[in-house]
């Protein structure tokens, strides 16, 4: 009996992580109806990585009412693993980019509060480990508006609480920790970050994803020196030096507010889902590996879920196949990340919408053509 | 080291047989580069045939000046293959619909003479065999035309020849074969031919072929009495009976002017161009048998190109693979004829025309694939 591991990505658009991961254990049932099949959703740290980790696990989704990054209310959902101590919770969801119109953005104002609310009723519902994926965010206030749900203050040089954003920040005098949540020192944060931008400067957050947020040139010169403040108050009082570690500057400076109050610990997107997921474990057991994404070209090989995937198969010697909806140039460079072997699943001249319509159909249809090629070569029917 | 025999059909539009085995053999070597890797270019008897049974034996196409249905001049061409004694000849190649704009079409006096000199031309370069592919035709007149070109006369009651075409056939009184070519008695021939129909009556050349080369209902009734006519005639003259044969009504009753005075074997036109590339050897030769064309459905067990290769591969009990531009339904019922797995060769969304122009670059990629796949399943490099 020969075990697969269906270890894929969400294909965008069309299929989850576990929809793809179902797909591909179909198609192997079909040419091997004897197969031993674990399906180990997968994602890279940004958008459906909850989903995935949570399919991945046997956990829940919960969904509770925050605010978005303009203050309004949103419902926002977070998971909560199947060990049950165990959150992820995803920056975009509560104060993503995705929940304003685009004459909405403004990252003078916006605020990170919904985030700090989502890791609230985490710890409400018992976690004591906190994933965290960082990326999407409309904001650009250095993970203030989460810090504040969490209970700490942030004051002027009157004592007063600042408004809500990042621009407010230039105004910062000192931060007041006695309301924060105790609960906040004895959980472990993780953050998926795949960006090592510094806090401030040319490289830093207000510079570099300022812009995509709705912030003009005069914008970024504000939010910079507003962040720049905010570093020399936490620096002074909380003796952690941020404004130059990497990934502080990671969804709009939320980097920091992780760093500098949570202790977070970051790694790479893919390399959390790995490790969260027990994929190291399942490749030892699985004979064959397959993975997938909506979309595979030789940009794949840098921290994409199906590279990530390969080198931990690979760590077990197991030889790894991928299938994806698009397949772009330089796919031959993906053997070097221990990728053996790609294959596309549009069965033919076809729309973006027809193959979204049919991926998983399409998926199945591959995987089983990849298995009876697979059994082909051991000769199992020669 | 592993031998791969790659037997494709044309892929429509963009790459002839040759050019779609070489494209595998390129995929292949990537894979393997120790690889022994036979090209054997196929057809189903239809178009193409010629050019895929010439580059399956090393031999040469020839040109002529000859005629096309309407009588006016047109360059055609035959094959002589390797052997140098055995021609190609497809009846669409001078007498073919496609040589008339649709406004020319007449079945009432288009001629097959242009054949009969494709054939003439032939016995002229030394052939002892003659392999002729029938079907495509624009003429409805029972071979008339290609008989007069070898010598026959037809003549009606006052010994005048009769004008080109079928409608003419009905004032038929009897043949004069004494200036028939004599090299006609000494050659075989075998014509590829995929249709059963008879001669003449309701699944006649006339009534099922004829309104699609331009014939009215007028038209069909007049020339299937016309064709009926010259079934009496050659039965009456050379005790041959012609009307309900199966495959005379092939290539607008080309067929029964073969099998009446050319004492023609017919088959079907994938087994006619296996029996003639010799297919059988290599694929008793090779350890996996690489097909495909154009495009694959459930259809192609019914004969196509992929499903006779793999009767052929499965009698010596090699794997098959095929590989397709579009893979249409039902693709797991040609498990049954033999074709074990089938990928298709589109990368991801794409116009037809896209899919046409890269047609060789993806069927190498997917022969690639397939290769690795295969060795995987192998163990060879796990």
């Amino acid at each position: 009996m020969t075990r697969y591991l269906c270890a894929p990505d969400s294909f965008k658009e069309s299929l989850t992580a576990i929809q793809a991961a179902q797909a591909m254990a179909r198609g192997i049932k079909n040419a091997d109806p004897d197969a031993e099949v674990r399906c180990l959703p997968m994602a890279d740290g940004g958008e459906g990585t909850t989903r995935a980790l949570v399919d991945a696990t046997g956990g829940t989704m919960r969904t509770i009412d925050a605010h978005d990054p303009l203050g309004r209310p949103v419902r926002a959902a977070f998971g909560m693993l199947g060990d049950g101590t165990t959150a992820v919770v995803e920056t975009a969801e509560a104060s993503g980019l995705a929940l304003l119109d685009p004459g909405e953005r403004n990252p003078l104002v916006a605020s990170s509060y919904g985030t700090g609310e989502l890791i609230r009723a985490a710890l409400d519902a018992g976690a004591r480990r906190i994933l965290v994926g960082l990326g999407g965010s409309a904001t650009n206030d250095a993970g203030a508006g989460l810090l504040q749900a969490l209970g700490v203050r942030l004051l002027d040089g009157c004592g007063r609480d600042l408004e809500p954003g990042g621009a407010a920040l230039a105004g910062l005098d000192h931060v007041d920790l006695t309301g924060l949540d105790p609960r906040v020192r004895d959980v472990e944060i993780v953050a998926a970050c795949d960006v090592t931008n510094p806090l401030t400067g040319p490289d830093g957050a207000s510079a570099v994803f300022g812009p995509q947020k709705g912030a003009s040139a005069a914008d970024v010169a504000s939010l910079d020196k507003a962040l720049t403040r905010f570093a020399i108050v936490v620096e002074r009082q909380l003796d952690a030096p941020i404004a130059d570690r990497p990934g502080a500057g990671a969804a709009g400076g939320i980097g920091a507010a992780f760093l500098a109050f949570l202790h977070a610990r970051f790694m790479p997107g893919v390399d959390l889902v790995i490790e969260q997921s027990g994929l190291d474990e399942a490749a030892r057991w699985a004979d064959i590996v397959l993975t997938g994404e909506g979309s595979i070209d030789f940009q794949t090989k840098f921290s994409k879920t199906p590279a990530g995937v390969a080198r931990t198969a690979k760590k077990h010697g197991r030889p790894v196949i991928a299938v994806a909806g698009h397949i772009g140039r330089g796919v031959d460079e993906l053997r070097e990340v221990g990728i053996d072997a790609v294959f596309g699943i549009a069965p033919g001249a076809a729309t973006l919408d027809d193959l979204l319509r049919h991926a998983a159909d399409n998926v199945a249809f591959t995987t089983e053509q990849v298995v009876r090629t697979l059994r082909l070569g051991a000769g199992w029917r020669i």
